[in-house]
């Protein structure tokens, strides 16, 4: 018998020099490649829009031209760059640049720059947050997948203290960037409060503070610009601008399902009928371009009529606007702002690919931020779980970061524990999206913790892991000691046990990955505990026994090396498995002391 | 302004009849549509494995023809038909092909036998186990995606009675089949219950059993033909055989880091090292079929060499054995004995259009049932998850069935609750999937929960919902009336409530759709105060508030139709919110009286 003539197309994670066409680090002697592709992305199936051929190069400001020798732009005289695009158009490494090719292993400071100078990735960055702690980082498709958690106070729940604590909970759970959504309490405080506290760029809604003690209908062009100059002050990243909704497209909403569902878009389309004017943020987009430029303020173009269901994706309210938020991407390009474009909250798992590649076409390659996208209804209150399936598939195909979806939505305001599950859900979503992309090195991650697995060495198993502690509180709810075998299978049905064993399989024998000598098990933490409280399956005296035990119980009963065949005869593991394990687990509470 | 030119290219959802290619219901005079295509299935993206040209019709048993007129099957003089395959061959409606197209709206009586007949579709329904309380079911590209649930005891955890209660729990949270993994307690009991308790197909491994009292080296050809005779007696709908792993595999799997991860796989492959011996069911494989077709039990053509991490997947072993599964496809068909291939469970997200598609072309349309495929390693305790981001990818490019993966997968194994999560992560991704693939009639129940939604109609909005006590209680945690906006936005903001209110939209005006004119919120059951309790969200007394509320708690103070500014002024909406709900959520107990 052969091998098998069927192998994997290389496309991806195993050839990633494949995947990064164009300019190679260090080759910038080469004019030609400045605004050249450096590009992680998925095959097209057939029927998908092609690329655009332009980048932000196309839509340099009037008066600047390229120097035909290095390819940088040359600007008129007397302009001083402040935004990251202006730096990275004039051929100008940033410090910012710096920081983010440190935080990207693939990129040099170099890449980064004209990846930024081709508005393929942007550095949300504003220039009063980055001098109190913002730690700069990158959208784009040449980086790792990002993600973002909204958050924020509601008029009906919620405060700033509890926002500034979910901003933590929700950067500990890895959150690549924050929007504070808040529409309750106290906005200026929480804003400001958040910002001050955050290393992650902070995206707001700025409509939302227009309209506070007036109605949408009382909204005017002053009221905009100076909400947008206050809030640049203090240091917002980005603002999400919903100026791509314009009257013309109202007429396109009449049949949806489930009109609009964008809160800003819902308001400017309610000012639009009011007035029978065109969106005042698409009719003065170069005034708040001139606000934004000046404090480095980031565009997240709003998609005000994103889909709310699947009945209503990908239909022509929602492509006409797309097809407009690219006319915006030019003319913020033209302004010198940094633009990324948000996309649908509600789409067939069949419909992503069309709907990323789309943006792609018309965006000339701006980043991509997507909501989700939901690939199906009828699941709330695990729309964490709906959305992210959405969002792994919308960044293989396109998207550069992904908005979060928590249990809550569409129910209520996300808890604290809400934002851990959507942060973790959308970790999830980024990391297989960077793997399949072949993002160099995304995968290492992956192959450690199998090496640790394979080597049954649970210690390094749950360190590796994104969350270990709650990994290691659900393998200690059957089996609280470090056995080479868990709960599922038990000893004598361990397939990775009997891997291991067989000599020539290199299986679990991975250097630096070996189990140690001596492997205690630690006792519960208090946030373990409270793992095993809430999941109710063990009674409080077995919970007690597993957060107190100490040396004593977990290894002088059996007297030596506790119940690894690696070191125990098996039938000691054996008797171990059978005696005692179960016991543990016997329901009988007087049985189980300690 | 002119509509987007750009439009979603028709080949999904909005468009079913491109997917239902060949045979048309009713079209059975037409006798060159017997055995042809009747698919829904995924656009390949360039560089993927053609589809077989073969079908089952190609593999009929010896001494078989096929009638030129009719196109079906003519058998040997005194050829009695057992299995739901030879019925399908002759040309036989079953009765269990009749409930197979009842429980398929989209599916004829004929079209099921001869998708059958094709090989493309199995109905898992062994004679005894359809004597007891089996409701027949289908698993097929033609179908419904299904989901399978893995239970059974470890030598190490639970028992029967548990084991047969997750059954239970399993199926009512959509489980199409179970699976009796057992290894450990009484396994032969404990099967015995869960078949004679259950209402959906059973599978097993029977290798575990054969194992029991005797090492994997003492296995003979008579302990397994004995061993299958037993459970296919007991009822067993579907075996679990591992022949596809081969001597010639084994040296592909040295090099893996996480060698064999399937227990049938590694237990075969220590057999065939200590033999230096073809794996037996490989080698004795017709005289399975034998035992097999007796009972109409079908093949689940076992992954032995599945990979069990990203690094290992669509490798030469893994690659290897699916071929082998062809070849038996093949065999298992020329016996007339229903078959479904098992498929891989890590697989990087941009490899699994392959797998599915190489899997189509090797086994000629046989039902491809996975387990996820998992996207990441580094999630351990978030492997419904992480697998069933998978999962949707695997069932839309062409897997029948996907086997649940829950949050205790490599650590322990699952307790009720995460039976309950991974069932709803797989019904998730199966749903999802069938939207995706326009199986005709799949979204209609999307549609009516977003014209709920739109109509801000709650009480429909849980009762369509998937789970829609735990929606409602995470609702009632922030807000326990039943407003017109939720705690996420409240009154003023809610984009819903505003489309709703424009009068020239459709949105929120659904017919049937409408508010109540009087709604009250009703008090939690047992298992919503349970979810709230275990959210630690709210105190002890606020959750004993919204359990016990009476029909004066919820109406009697505001004096009229509640909050919803349907029916009370915007105003006294407003005040509610500000005076009533945010107290509700005071965290001072003393001011949260009933």
């Amino acid at each position: 018998m052969s091998i098998s003539k069927w192998t994997l197309p290389l496309r991806g994670a195993h050839n990633p020099s494949s995947r990064a066409e164009g300019t190679t680090p260090g080759s910038f002697a080469n004019a030609a490649n400045v605004g050249g592709p450096l590009s992680f992305s998925s095959p097209d199936t057939p029927g998908m829009p092609a690329p655009s051929a332009k980048t932000a190069w196309d839509f340099l400001p009037d008066g600047w031209s390229r120097d035909a020798t290095t390819g940088f732009a040359i600007a008129p005289a007397g302009f001083e760059p402040i935004t990251q695009l202006e730096h990275a158009r004039l051929g100008i490494v940033t410090p910012e640049m710096e920081r983010v090719a440190a935080r990207e292993a693939h990129l040099t400071p170099e890449q980064v720059r004209d990846e930024v100078a081709a508005g393929r990735m942007i550095i949300p960055a504003n220039r009063t947050h980055l001098s109190y702690a913002l730690d700069a980082m990158a959208i784009g498709r040449a980086t790792k997948t990002k993600i973002n958690a909204n958050l924020g106070a509601s008029p009906v729940s919620s405060g700033t203290d509890e926002e500034v604590e979910k901003m933590r909970w929700s950067v500990r759970w890895g959150a690549d960037t924050v929007m504070d959504l808040s529409t309750g309490g106290d906005l200026d405080a929480c804003r400001e409060a958040i910002i001050r506290a955050s290393s992650v760029p902070i995206g707001t809604v700025p409509i939302y503070s227009m309209i506070i003690g007036r109605k949408i209908e009382e909204l005017t062009l002053d009221v905009i610009l100076a909400t947008l100059e206050h809030q640049a002050r203090q240091g917002v990243d980005y603002f999400t601008i919903h100026a791509g909704v314009r009257r013309a497209h109202l007429p396109f909403v009449q049949k949806r399902l489930i009109g609009i569902v964008s809160r800003g878009g819902s308001l400017l389309a309610k000012w639009m009928l009011v007035h029978g004017k065109e969106n005042p943020m698409y009719e003065h987009f170069e005034a708040i371009c001139d606000v934004m430029r000046r404090h480095d303020v980031s565009f997240s173009l709003g998609d005000g009529l994103r889909p709310g269901g699947l009945s209503d994706a990908s239909d022509a309210a929602q492509l006409a606007e797309l097809e407009t938020l690219g006319e915006l991407t030019e003319r913020a390009w033209r302004k010198g702002v940094q633009v990324m474009v948000e996309g649908p909250g509600h789409v067939p798992f069949d419909q992503i690919e069309f709907n990323m590649k789309l943006q792609r076409t018309l965006c000339h390659g701006a980043p991509f931020y997507v909501l989700g996208p939901l690939v199906t209804d009828v699941f709330p209150g695990y729309d964490h779980i709906t959305s992210c399936i959405g969002a792994t598939a919308a960044a293989y195909h396109g998207a550069s970061m992904l908005c979060y979806v928590t249990p809550k939505e569409h129910v209520g305001l996300p808890k604290k524990d809400d934002v851990k599950q959507g942060c973790i859900a959308y970790k999830i979503a980024a990391h297989a999206a960077d793997v399949a992309l072949g993002i160099p090195g995304a995968r290492d991650w992956d192959d450690a913790l199998t090496k640790a697995r394979a080597a049954l060495n649970w210690e390094q198993h749950f360190a590796l892991a994104f969350d270990g502690e709650y990994a290691r509180a659900l393998h200690d709810e059957d089996l609280d000691v470090d056995t080479d075998f868990c709960a599922m299978c038990g000893h004598d049905w361990c397939s990775v046990r009997i891997s291991k064993e067989i000599v020539e399989f290199a299986s679990g024998k991975a250097e630096g990955f070996e189990r140690e000598k001596v492997i205690k098990s630690a006792a519960l933490t208090e946030e373990q505990k409270r793992v095993l409280e809430q999941r109710g399956v063990l009674s409080p005296n077995e919970i007690h026994k597993l957060a107190s035990k100490t040396r004593k119980a977990v290894d002088a009963e059996v007297g030596k090396g506790l119940c690894h065949s690696d070191f125990v005869e098996p039938e000691i593991a054996q008797r171990i498995q059978k005696d005692r394990l179960v016991q543990i687990r016997a329901k009988d509470e007087a049985t189980a002391e300690d």
